[in-house]
């Protein structure tokens, strides 16, 4: 396994890219057919021979797979049953349940090869010292980043979750350690920086110099926050367990998919036709290397657009348009549609250190409770409403300034949608209590 | 890397095995005097050079190191700083603080080939599904377990630490996980197990088979406990860092040290001279094939015997006794030295489904308050006091009935000596007020 000659193939020529796509292809789809059920099925029911698949054009012919499919039977997704690895598994907060996706040992090497590119485009080097602060275990990103670190050369302090914020900052600022480079979700170190700052600590004078955060959509006012804090270059990353991963180059401004691995379709949720280059729409992938789970033209519940494959960088895969938006994520509120991320980059604008946004309905009509936590102060309220208002388009029931902000998920949600159930909902329920009293 | 390769060294003449230690030591101990300042200090200390040190019995020349030494200087320890390729830590809770144990690429390829002959030692093949419940991160018994795993060709499911032991019991349920074998803290089985009993469930007939347990000393009643509750055969396991791992055999009577890439000697650890074969002592290591942090002469605060090269397994390398006591565990309770070990085989001995042993002192006198997840009942209390006092010399100050036990520590202590201030004590006196109440 060589990562330069993996690096090198970023360069690629686009007819020679979809050249070697159209050969996996033909490849992928005939080994689909012949051995992982739900696609067989799904050809079938089109009349389809995998010999009608030999351009990416063709993928259109085959009817859409989704997380649905693959919770309902994740073995018939599956080509070689026999050099399985392991497994890894999606948390099931969407509501659809948990996803379960299987990897060979040949599927593995490629997401770790994926990951080592994706952090060559992020500007890691070998001689980086990377906090890994992902969690390794169900989830994959923090063994798949951990691997894609290791192919880089790199040295890892394998942090995973700790138990506290300050157990991280110690590791940070233990002098054995001296990270330079770190992996994991913004908001922990958004978290982490406030806390530290709190405490008389100056995170921009910390050993790290450069960060790769996943895991959520990114705001720009979030992005702005972190890279001051902390002195650093923050980059944005995407990735799912059931397709792989991509980063962002010194550009800053989009994914480079790893297009020898995967063909990336951009569709209207609504019609399943694809929409025009640089057009937002759904993102539906064909993985183009695994064996194990396999994903057919797999609908992705993000929201993107295909950028082109000119970049200064000189990286000639296609970037996509930074995720602002999960499907599953948007939200009706006073009859306008909104996701979180719009809410996060308006409230971010602002000096805060966090807020919660809880959606409820009382007496048939929405209303949105603001939790800020930031020192109270009528300008920073009167600005934060005008910013919601201009951004969001819907005016919040009230803003309240605390002290302390409940952690909601794993991920630590922010906007949280009390008229869709969901076991999170409980701890907002408590947190709303512990205020009101 | 071919494993059997590795595997077929554990069955060598003893003469080649000592042929082999003797060769790879001559080349580590000049390593260590040219690369790691605190082998080199310790060797320059006593006037010795590399030269002087060319039989296994050479090293009784050379000074002891200890967890303090690197606890000191992490870097210190280390021979090759190029390759390094990650760091794991210890807990800091013997309260000597935190070890930071540096692995390069290769030394992670040789704990990663150590897992895998002990996981086949232990009875695991390539058809396993392995259930790793060992946590992943810091730590370094998930990863090495899971890379081991990895080099025997099981399948892996990387459960790590989850939330609660339902989200365990239920991955074990999971009609598409499966799991086979088990790797993870023997008392994870024994609480699972009791916690799905009480719910209805019958762990006996899970698709568990084998279990692999370590991270503390396992008294035969806990194994036994653990057997029947599950319907399995329970293999001890017992690994350091520092140094590596090692796994029953069928026999089921001691551990399988790699002799070709660790020799061990066991001392009095009062005068520092070795003990007689079969004689306990305390374990004292000297890696062969390491490179990054390097252990020599390295006291592990672990009493054990070596019990010969004679196995009906048929493999040659020493066994050594299972591990009972940790020499720093060890405590004066009026009186008399115990080890939890004592305790804990004496307590499982009966059918209680946990324990909690708190060691104080009132009023210049040690008292022993013990509490006892178990149905109230005069002829088990009776029992249990008369046990204590027949295997651990001493009486309890009171037994009480509880429903519930506090988790202490990562690893759940059971037996927690107050007279030693400790960051887990808080959760004791917690606890107890709670009771009290």
């Amino acid at each position: 396994m060589d990562l330069k000659e993996f690096i090198q193939m970023q360069y690629m020529k686009p007819d020679e890219i979809i050249k070697l796509q159209e050969k996996r292809l033909r490849k992928i789809i005939r080994f689909a057919y012949d051995n992982a059920k739900l696609y067989h099925d799904k050809l079938k029911s089109v009349n389809l021979k995998p010999e009608d698949i030999k351009k990416v054009e063709d993928l259109r012919k085959i009817p859409f797979s989704s997380k649905e499919d693959i919770v309902k039977d994740p073995f018939g997704a599956v080509g070689d049953k026999k050099n399985l690895y392991k497994l890894h598994t999606t948390s099931g907060t969407s509501g659809k349940g948990e996803t379960i996706v299987y990897f060979t040992y040949n599927d593995w090497e490629h997401y770790a090869i994926q990951n080592a590119r994706c952090l060559n485009s992020a500007g890691f080097t070998k001689d980086d010292i990377v906090y890994n602060a992902t969690p390794y275990g169900m989830f994959f990103a923090g063994q798949v980043l951990h691997d894609g670190a290791k192919v880089l050369g790199a040295f890892i302090i394998p942090a995973s979750t700790l138990k506290t914020g300050w157990a991280h900052i110690n590791n940070i600022k233990n002098p054995f350690f001296k990270p330079t480079a770190f992996v994991g979700l913004p908001q922990y170190l958004l978290r982490w920086g406030h806390t530290y700052i709190a405490a008389g600590g100056e995170p921009s004078k910390s050993t790290l110099k450069k960060a790769y955060v996943l895991g959520e959509p990114v705001p720009p006012t979030v992005r702005e926050k972190i890279e001051q804090m902390w002195g650093l270059d923050c980059r944005i990353g995407y990735g799912l367990s059931e397709i792989g991963a991509s980063a962002e180059c010194d550009e800053k401004n989009g994914y480079h998919w790893c297009e020898d691995e995967v063909i990336v379709e951009v569709i209207d949720p609504k019609t399943g036709e694809p929409v025009e280059e640089d057009e937002k729409g759904e993102l539906v992938y064909t993985t183009l290397t695994k064996t194990g789970t396999l994903a057919i033209r797999y609908k992705s519940g993000d929201e993107s657009a295909i950028l082109g494959r000119d970049c200064p960088c000189g990286r000639t895969h296609a970037k996509l348009r930074l995720i602002e938006t999960r499907l599953d994520d948007l939200m009706k509120v006073k009859g306008t549609l909104v996701s979180p991320y719009t809410i996060e980059h308006a409230m971010f604008a602002h000096d805060i250190k966090g807020f919660l946004c809880v959606i409820d309905k009382e007496k048939d009509s929405d209303v949105i409770r603001i939790y800020v936590k930031a020192k109270e102060s009528n300008t920073l309220q009167n600005q934060l409403i005008s910013e919601i208002k201009t951004t969001a388009s819907f005016s919040p029931t009230f803003i309240k300034f605390i002290k302390d902000l409940p952690q909601i998920g794993r991920k630590g949600k922010r906007v949280v949608d009390l008229r869709k159930e969901s076991p999170l909902n409980k701890l907002v329920y408590e947190f709303e209590d512990s205020v009101s009293k």
